[in-house]
């Protein structure tokens, strides 16, 4: 049991971790901020705050769990912001999608402090992010994919395994370059294909029509492509390096497609159709513990 | 009301055209033919045709409908299988997702009979095919575009609106040229898409661990990659120069994505999602009359 949460960043994941907490009784008070009072206004009369604080700093002041829950670019400022008001006892983590960049910011701004801070990547989110959809069940059966490091404290990670147990999320570790070599390829990747994907249909003179043509496999494939910019922008350029490594492998093998495509070669096409397919058929989402 | 359906092709979209149809009180008796006797059998067996019959001319013999239901390049050997029976009464549909190939092998094969012929598209379908998930509301509010040609007789195109509609498809028509432009760009390319991230996962040698990381959003990212090999090899290929020059389009809109992502250039990688993602956040699918 907490006493209070300090809620940095009301949006969908900071609303749905204070929303997760409160129902399973974790927490006694949120304090929430957000940049614009508005939102912070917003998600009081939601109740998924108790308190509107002014500042990030005051929404830590007195807290023994904080969330920071703000594009991930945004993480160096915030934790630059609360670093004078820390204490050892604080739980501090963060719900950022790239997390090598995040450690480095919280190693240079937390200092002897770090050992509290325990990077978060909880693999669930909406495409319409925002106070309003926050959702308890958010992280229910999800993944949480926590990164700690090597000066990371034991009982501090252990109280991040709690609370995100305690919400129904199924909690493993990676290593910060590990998670984010890998959340290029199955996250970051497919979001900027589903973007291209409509920017190159949107160039086009018939872009209206080809749009309302689109059936449901068009809907699923580029439901990400509504992600929100700033969100996406930080995690596209805080992951840039792994992301264009990325970006080269499918290329390779998209022009596998196309050479096979433009020399009329059905065996070879039937092939790379069928590697791609069967795995799809018996991919399954992992709701417990990654497979290594 | 029609007498007979020749069902050339009990799998998906074939067998729940049948029980729509059947349902909808629509049709007397269904006498299915498939390539392998053992599909033919078991579509009897789960009720979605009445009658097996060993060869598609013999499903066709006695029919007032005919509905060709193969992979489409098998359309063209089916077509002159069935030729020499056809008659200027029966109306005969294909369910092809290319028409231009279509049109050309129906011209062709069928001569002066090409006018009872109404090339026919249902945007609807399922990464599982087979008879076993055949589902008589696979059409239901679905679009389906119909691309008949000038010799096209008005009779029959007429009874091609009214046999989708009355099983609650939304009937439109379009050239076959048009068709296969646009869906080259919101159906095809995103195959090859969800294709090649599939398979330019499946050649890292951390492919296991990548893929159990997958969320929510490479789930529906990726749904599409599960289609059957032989049917999307035959879209594909009988779609080539439309598709490749949708690549293209494709290709122009990643590298800008790339380039900005490179640079850390965030403004312009802002602007870039921010296109896509309002596009995307405002689209919705369309059930009724493309908007053109």
């Amino acid at each position: 049991m907490f006493e209070q949460l300090g809620l940095i960043g009301c949006g969908l994941m900071g609303g749905s971790f204070a929303l997760a907490l409160k129902r399973a009784g974790l927490v006694r008070r949120v304090v929430g901020y957000s940049k614009s009072p508005s939102t912070t206004e917003r998600a009081r009369q939601l109740g998924v705050i108790d308190v509107e604080a002014p500042s990030a700093l005051l929404a830590v002041s007195g807290a023994d769990l904080v969330l920071i829950a703000v594009p991930v670019a945004a993480t160096e400022a915030t934790l630059k912001a609360i670093r004078h008001i820390l204490t050892p006892e604080m739980l501090i983590m963060d719900v950022g999608s790239t997390k090598a960049g995040v450690v480095q910011a919280a190693r240079e701004v937390l200092r002897e402090q770090v050992g509290s801070f325990v990077p978060a990547h909880p693999i669930a989110g909406l495409e319409r992010g925002g106070i309003e959809n926050a959702d308890p069940d958010l992280y229910r059966d999800r993944q949480v994919i926590l990164t700690p490091i090597e000066r990371t404290r034991t009982h501090q990670l252990q109280r991040a395994h709690a609370v995100w147990k305690a919400i129904g999320s199924h909690v493993s570790e990676m290593s910060p370059d590990a998670h984010d070599a890998a959340f290029a390829a199955v996250s970051h990747l497919p979001h900027v294909l589903a973007f291209a994907l409509m920017n190159g249909i949107l160039g086009q003179a018939q872009a209206a029509q080809l749009l309302s043509l689109g059936g449901p496999g068009f809907r699923d494939f580029t439901r990400i492509a509504a992600s929100d910019p700033k969100v996406w922008r930080d995690i596209l350029l805080t992951n840039r390096s792994e992301l264009l490594r990325q970006a080269q492998a499918f290329r390779g093998a998209l022009e596998a497609f196309e050479q096979a495509i433009a020399a009329g070669d059905g065996e070879t096409l039937e092939k790379l159709i069928g590697t791609a397919s069967q795995a799809r058929a018996h991919w399954r989402i992992s709701s417990g513990k990654p497979h290594f």
